[in-house]
């Protein structure tokens, strides 16, 4: 069913009050990553723990004990679990958000003090670190609340809210909470559907429901020899250099069009049917919107289809680096004696990180069994998560189709993300249900980048949009 | 002619005070590269100046002007021309040296202070930074002077001496000089040879002269696309990426073998024949030294001619690193948005920087071009110089292979070195004549490294190669 008239109207009403409450949040510098803003975030988790209790939530701050880090012992920020009603005619939604940000100083760039929430009445924009990621969608949650439990009206879904403060640090903690709290009798228990506002539409005039993430695979692959760094001088044709060969592995890889060389890693994705290069199709996303975004004419293809198919439903392999080889400026003559290339494989379903390993080890091995070298070789898998695909037609979705034309009068874009949120997989995998991905902010919001925004548009009519998704996700 | 008997007595005698001598220099901290202690190199070449007037050279302190470093104007230390005889009837000889030396701190790894000198009778090292690299040559050259002034011998040649005091440096501002000097009129006109004690023994039992050294030219290649680094789950196989493009590039430059790949460049060179594979084969040298001095088993071939002569007389490519690409421990999962590929070749006559370097760029913009990136690419040649090999028959090396032969009762090893000592060629150049390079070192004395020595024995004895050489180049 569609949100009532009157939430709508309240909504537009109390917009410069909305404003105010993210300036509020946005002050509280609550930058995970940085030791000296550990009592920022915990401030934070207390504050927005007390803006929930005020719009009728039953709150609970857990804590996630110790963390190690830049060599002392700190707190962990507390998760905050909320609750609103136990009708078991009702469906159960779950709702999670972080409120913690990304690093930012003034001397990084910004125009104005990233903790200070500018209102640009010119642009409509609302600019402070946070601002979109993920302040102004977890307060797009409140602010639905709040007319709720200022008129006294039901929510026509059972709520739970999972709000964390390590997001923009690995979530340390989070997985083991969710797990738990997933079982019979835990805070999670009988939830049907999640709801997850963290990411972005593709563009700036679309909105957009994310169906699917690509998962990662990082490696290192480690070619030494000398003991020392040598001189090129002295050594050059006496030795076998490292570097020579780890470059030659390096270009074995992919090539410039992007495709895996080594075998069996694309084999383990179908192909697309027409079906499915429709979506992509339909997408308000072009060739152009990926250069601008790029800032160069270097798209892959001028098809956008098979652009956005390699963004979305498609492996990708990137080089990184390499550590250990001269990497400064200037010109210096040395023979590295040990070298380490860095690279990763983006996944898509099926592939995982177990699954793809091993064609990747057993490759770069023969290759290297191949260049008869005296060198030594290590390849190591570094870190992993799996990729996600939920069932864009499931109930869920089609709510959230729903809400979205009753707010924009237009359908939304059908995405999948080329990066990972692994929290995501995290509910779907300890839940077993299917999980939107609702974003609220725009493709140019830069988030984790300078002057982050959100604009008022997307803060206040995405107020709406979760608003009217849980009146949709009701029925 | 042989060195008298007189004077042989006179340097074992007079060992100890040699030794204090050198303790004396090495107590001067005359660090070139270090802002701080360019008062102590101008302290260095007072002290060494007063210690050749005071046996009967005429010394003239020349000045170099200024050099800008670290944002800071700083005087370039004086160079110490010196001059004794003008006898139409003798051979004049300029003997090259450096009085500056590299850095050291006792952190770096060194068992005692670096600037006092250490004199461990159970090794018989002399042990401090410069010791070996250049001051205990540089008083060989002091103490061959002091018997002839105290007994009023005649030198049996006319001498000339340029010792200079920004040889670590880059020898700055020297080149004026030798081209000036070497006019007519000039300091160092009617020099018939040069000799330069200013390297080292290829291995710690058998002495060596040195008629080769390889030049250098240094490469960088940068491929740039995107207007700044992107996050590889968004853009990854979306656009071209210019590490792909780099690292495709870097692995067609040379094989494993050390073969360099680029056509033309080999051509440059002739193939050894017998004759002159016979000099390599009959250096005391062995597949062993090479790998015990690299640490590790890594030689590229067990045939020892093949090996040195990949070193001494053959071109070499390495791949020193990439300047912009990820570098660092850890996973990052960035595309870079403009790497620089470092690489050089190490030159052997006829080679030149500027005979390689069309072949080496139009190699690698072909390469490029077969990419059909979207990505730019820049060739860069950054800096060179030219290699040199001198006439190992004329009457110079004639004359040094008898003061070795007289002074070790064996013949020395011929050797050419792999890198470069560009002031060699400066001399070649300006002055038109042979140089010799008479090493008074061995080559594990760690020039450039932590616990720099020269041992007693080839401190003394190479003081008397020394002065041997200049009466057997007299006659
Ligand atoms: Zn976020
Ligand atoms: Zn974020
Ligand atoms: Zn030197
Ligand atoms: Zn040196």
């Amino acid at each position: 069913m569609p949100a009532p008239q009157e939430f709508i109207k309240y909504i537009d009403d109390k917009a410069d009050a909305f404003i105010q409450r993210l300036s509020d949040a946005v002050a509280i510098p609550s930058v995970s990553s940085d030791a000296s803003r550990r009592q920022d975030v915990i401030k934070m988790a207390n504050w927005l723990s007390e803006q929930l209790q005020a719009v009728g939530v039953t709150t609970q701050l857990t804590d996630l004990g110790k963390q190690q880090i830049e060599g002392q012992e700190l707190p962990l920020p507390p998760v905050i679990l909320g609750k609103i009603g136990n009708d078991k005619n009702k469906k159960t939604i779950l709702v999670y958000g972080h409120f913690d940000v990304q690093p930012a100083f003034k001397s990084d760039g910004w125009d104005t003090d990233p903790f200070t929430l500018v209102n640009d009445k010119a642009t409509g924009r609302l600019i402070g670190r946070g601002a979109s990621d993920d302040k102004g969608p977890v307060l797009g949650w409140v602010n639905v609340l709040q007319w709720h439990h200022e008129n006294k009206k039901e929510l026509p879904v059972n709520l739970r809210c999972c709000f964390e403060g390590m997001e923009e640090s690995g979530s340390e903690g989070l997985d083991d909470l969710v797990a738990r709290e997933s079982k019979p009798g835990g805070w999670f228990d009988g939830v049907d559907a999640v709801c997850i506002s963290d990411n972005y539409w593709l563009n700036t005039r679309t909105p957009a429901l994310t169906y699917g993430l690509r998962g990662l695979s990082y490696y290192r692959v480690t070619v030494s020899g000398p003991a020392r760094d040598l001189h090129s001088g002295v050594f050059g044709r006496t030795v076998y250099e490292p570097m020579t060969d780890l470059i030659y592995i390096m270009s074995k890889l992919v090539d410039n069009r992007g495709h895996i060389l080594i075998p069996g890693v694309e084999d383990q994705v179908g192909i697309a049917d027409e079906e499915e290069k429709k979506i992509y199709q339909a997408l308000d996303y072009s060739i152009q919107d990926v250069e601008e975004s790029a800032g160069a004419p270097i798209a892959l293809s001028s098809d956008k289809v098979e652009v956005l198919m390699g963004r979305m439903r498609n492996p990708s392999l990137s080089l990184h680096g390499i550590e250990g080889a001269f990497s400064g400026v200037g010109a210096k003559t040395v023979i590295p004696a040990k070298v380490s290339g860095k690279f990763s494989i983006r996944l898509v379903p099926p592939q995982t990180p177990e699954s793809v390993d091993p064609f990747v080890i057993s490759y770069i091995e023969e290759l290297f069994k191949g260049l008869n070298s005296k060198s030594k070789l290590e390849v190591e898998s570094l870190h992993g998560g799996k990729p996600w695909v939920a069932d864009h037609n499931h109930w869920n979705y089609e709510a959230a189709k729903r809400a979205t034309w009753s707010t924009y009068n237009r359908l939304p874009d059908l995405t999948r993300e080329g990066g990972s949120i692994p929290v995501t997989l995290t509910f779907a995998d300890c839940l077993g249900v299917n999980v939107v991905l609702l974003p609220m902010g725009r493709g140019d919001d830069g988030a984790h980048s300078t002057n982050e925004k959100i604009d008022r548009f997307n803060f206040i009519e995405g107020t709406k949009l979760l608003g009217s998704y849980l009146y949709e996700v009701a029925v």
